[in-house]
């Protein structure tokens, strides 16, 4: 007797690179089609045919449908120049195959066009999302009963609320203290050391630096201590949201007489570009912004953290936010968000200064399912190596992973490591209660393990967007039962991606692309893989570059059918100097050439389950790197054109 | 010979009700579905499968097969419980029917999965998403080469962007004028009176009143004036979105000694309640939005306005932005756009103030095709009457849409009146320079008519949005392929919905609701119909309140097997005085309570085409007559019970 495994599953998962399980799609697609069909055909039958077979004789609905035919071969050509996603040979940009379960899911669902910004126009798919939030949440280790989440459009959306909710949670003491003074009344809150300490007479530091549990506690209480109404209109009266930035900078000075720096956001050298435009558009400024470098892992550097945290306290700078990464954009690093975790309480202990800790898991948090036994059970390290039969994660790996639960807000992209459709993003915070503070008209805040209300299930009211396809969390939803959130499911997925890009990065190792060789970042923490190529006669960073965008032109689609796809980034000093020093002394090249210039490094992303390879499958490990030093071979014999601009994509 | 009528390509451009084009559209998908399979099976046959029939024989294949199936039931199931939004007896939200046009296009580019992030991961559908905007941009009447737009997730993110980009451009002069000091040149800069002046030379409120394009002009200028390292770092060191709101206030103080009043945001009592949400999220502040009240065709009041304008320029206050809306969400009024464009222009004469102007033509947008021509030209209100055949549009209505060419941002949504499935919105801007304000590292500025270059195509960098889905672009090029955007196509569409609006407003009048009797807004301008149902018995406020609630509630999906649905609203005093003072009287009640509780209003939004009704179709007009007759009478028989708080949803 053989027992199921989930590699077996795992065939069954995806429509495969040659359409392999083409005839069980069609048949899904047929079903939910015909199922739609006929749930229109029951519906108040006695109505009538509003399209008669006679319509169909007019010569106007007959153009109409030659043009829809022959518009569509049209599209449908077009397509045929778009990027194979679903090959093995695409290890490009975070984007791959979908699961059958989450495309038809879509597709089911597109059919009924349901809008999940309230129950009303969406009474089944709301509730999809509202569950497959609890999951992800349960996935990270959230309790269930105090974690909020929604799906939105994506990662940038998810990171923007992250931020805004963020910066309502840690000016919220302002206005309180303010409100308490103007309704006349104490108001307890909890200090940084555990004190209990009336909020009114507080200094702005130590407003700005109340933990987000007190603060939220404080709120609830100051509800709780005068009439509703009132309350309301004292906090309307002086939060950053109603009153605007203008005004609330000029009533800071007022009110405290003290000037403080402008708050700042803590992110990683290695956080995604969008967190730019955030800081941008929330008004917090790009300059406020302040890039935490990363260590020799691409993995935020916990000591710089400490030193940044350290002049922040000394200049009195408040911080409004770190945020850790989880699956970096470039390298799939995966930050060590314990040791963030623990700055952050070093940091309440001896410097009197907090933060909202955001992880932005937007590619790895799906990671998570790797540490999770059906049951939920959390796995070891250990546990984990032996399921997956090879030599991952290490013990601290997890620990990073565990540390998710610690933080105040996570976002994690289903389109990503989840493989469905665009767009769905998801936005999970570790306390509902803050979900308030960027929400319209709230009745009140809403107690903590409330079940879902009515006003639970108008979802535009506490999140950015309004509209959104309840389609996407039906995609997610059958995803996710399908294929569950543990190391059956989507953990057995990403360990096998994982072990492709160990394998593809050990085989880039030593010979393999000779006469040229390959330099690797370490091996990676999840599967995406960086490596620059070089040659003996290239000698100086300009050349190296080139040779390197050289590589990347003839593997990426503008290439005329390039044989694989690839991707490359170009990083930058100083940020990455823990990373890149490490290599350059070994290419021997000049450091000044890299401060000014950067390095233009390859990159692949594994999201392909079966790269790893295995009997009677496609060895593209081999393929890709035999394309690389071909690639290679033909862009230093064309000669090689340096290039000092490259912007960082997708 | 009979020549074919957009009325008989109607027919097919719908599944229709009971599904009357299943065969065509199951062949449609099919099509797609089977082009996208070979297409898998044709790249790279050499590879051979992956999958393998073996493979299918396991037990974990079986298993998640079985898995995939049930679970499929269970989602199929489950959406039988959603609203039939396909149905002639929905009238509710801003949600119907999709074109086959629009659902066969999403699904097809979803099997590739395109991210129309950056064109290299999606080729063919950024190409389709510019071509959109472009064919939407010149339907408004922008010129193509100067203009420029996008998809998003719809329309709060299109809205949230034109604020963003507003703001951008309004306080682009602040910062023009302390680099030009820095960097010690002269920078010219043509005054709201038309005249050069040097933009170092301006007071405070005089650089918050440049006109958008002046200001354009003389960033273009000033990158011409000095190497561009230098422009940039000395426009970095003064920009609100590099140094943030905090640094800013206080700069705009040291710089200038002059703390005005910080900018506000005019929206007419109408807009959407997101933009609340927007000005609180960009750090505007919700209580810097000021709402100009309506007339009694729910229009905003250009007196009114005026006032406003007047107030503002009195107290220096400068103005960020006036939102104008095209179809609000409640009444689907036309805001006369072409008198707020004669106030702009005049406010720049006699009071020395402009603003950004945006018109969220979320839902109205698409109307503008009912104006155009096959080949563009703009028609006459008479040639439109014509064309249709009812008393439809007013001269004044053309008018008010050809305005939309001088708003400085339009956004429109694609999934309302452009009938395509979630997410569909987009944002439009007049002059494409504009972008910069918002974009990341922009590359200079990109210079009014230039084509699409790769930058342009890197459509992330300009946007807040990152990974989106290419789907969406096809869905909605397929869509505006079959069906044009003109009076054959989207043109004709829109105008049955309003005939069939029109007729269902008469249908209220006089005694087809007795013993009750319905008291309608004025006939729409568009196709949203607004109304209360009243009865003898019922003499103040509480009870008629309640007895449009208890109606409300026995035709909404919340209630048992409802026959028809609508929705409802709760206008408030003062802003919709204008619209409700003459309702009040014609009623006998009391106007203090109006001004406490506000009026709960009935609303039908008719998007189905159909609705009209014809010859052997079904007479949905009578049918939801007789629905709210027979609900009317329940809700008074079982007792009304008074509610005062009522959301404004969706």
């Amino acid at each position: 007797m053989t027992a199921a495994t989930p590699d077996e599953a795992l065939r069954a998962w995806f429509l495969g690179p040659r359409a392999e399980n083409a005839e069980l799609f069609e048949r899904l697609i047929l079903e939910s089609l015909r199922d739609h069909i006929f749930w229109r055909r029951n519906h108040h039958p006695e109505d009538g045919f509003t399209i008669h077979e006679a319509d169909r004789r007019r010569a106007g609905y007959d153009d109409a449908i030659a043009r829809l035919t022959e518009e569509l071969q049209g599209l449908l050509a077009a397509l045929k120049r778009d990027v194979p996603f679903f090959s093995g040979r695409y290890q490009g940009h975070m984007v791959g195959e979908q699961t059958i379960a989450a495309q038809i899911g879509y597709f089911a669902a597109m059919l009924y066009n349901p809008n999940n910004v309230t129950e009303e126009v969406s009474p089944v798919t709301t509730r999809l999302e509202l569950e497959v939030a609890t999951q992800l949440a349960a996935m990270i280790g959230y309790a269930p009963e105090r974690a909020w989440g929604h799906l939105c459009s994506g990662g940038t959306i998810a990171n923007f609320e992250a931020l805004w909710i963020a910066r309502g949670v840690r000016y919220l003491p302002v206005a309180l203290a303010l409100a308490a003074r103007d309704l006349g009344v104490p108001l307890a809150v909890r200090s940084l050391d555990g004190r209990p300490i009336d909020i009114r007479s507080q200094s702005l530091w130590a407003l700005l630096n109340l933990e987000p549990d007190a603060t939220l506690d404080a709120y609830h209480l100051l509800h709780e201590s005068a009439p509703g109404g009132d309350v309301v209109a004292a906090l309307d009266a002086h939060s950053l949201s109603t009153i605007g930035y203008q005004d609330y900078t000029r009533r800071l000075v007022a009110a405290f007489g003290d000037p403080l720096p402008a708050g700042v956001v803590l992110v990683p050298a290695t956080a995604h570009y969008s967190w730019e435009k955030i800081v941008r558009a929330l008004g917090i400024g790009a300059q406020r912004m302040i890039t935490v470098p990363v260590d020799g892992s691409c993995r935020i550097d916990p000591d710089a953290l400490w030193q940044e945290l350290t002049r922040c306290a000394t200049q009195h700078t408040p911080v409004l936010a770190v945020v850790s990464v989880c699956g970096t954009t470039e390298e799939g690093a995966i930050d060590r968000l314990d040791l963030v975790v623990a700055a952050r309480d070093r940091a309440a202990r001896e410097l009197g200064l907090t933060f909202h800790l955001h992880s932005d898991a937007c590619y790895g948090g799906y990671a998570a399912a790797v540490t999770r036994a059906p049951a939920g059970r959390r796995l070891s390290a250990e546990e984990i190596r032996g399921a997956h039969g090879f030599d991952w994660p290490a013990p601290e790996w997890v620990t990073a992973i565990e540390a998710l639960a610690q933080a105040d807000s996570v976002t994690i992209d289903p389109h990503k490591l989840g493989y469905v459709p665009y767009p769905a993003g998801a936005l999970l915070i570790r306390d509902r209660r803050a979900r308030a503070l960027v929400s319209l008209d709230p009745p009140y805040l809403t107690p903590p393990g409330a079940g879902p209300s009515q006003d639970e299930r108008f979802i535009g009211r506490w999140i950015l967007e309004g509209s959104k396809p309840g389609a996407a969390a039906a995609s997610v939803w059958l995803t996710h039962r399908v294929i569950p959130l543990d190391e059956r499911g989507y953990g057995h997925i990403i360990a096998r991606t994982v072990r492709g890009a160990h394998r593809f990065h050990a085989a880039l190792e030593g010979n393999a692309l000779a006469p040229f060789s390959a330099l690797r970042f370490p091996r990676p923490d999840l599967n995406i893989v960086n490596w620059i190529v070089t040659h003996p006669s290239v000698t100086d960073l300009d050349s190296l570059n080139a040779l390197n965008e050289g590589i990347y032109a003839r593997l990426s689609p503008a290439a005329d059918d390039p044989a694989y796809f690839i991707t490359r980034t170009r990083i930058r000093s100083p940020a990455y100097d823990g990373a890149v020093l490490p290599l350059l002394a070994k290419l021997g090249v000049n450091e000044a050439m890299w401060r000014r210039d950067g390095l233009v490094v390859l990159r692949a992303v594994v999201m392909d389950p079966f790269f790893d390879g295995g009997p009677r499958m496609p060895d593209h490990v081999a393929g890709l790197v035999t394309a690389l030093q071909a690639a290679a071979t033909e862009a230093l014999a064309t000669g090689l054109q340096p290039s000092r601009a490259t912007t960082r994509l997708v």
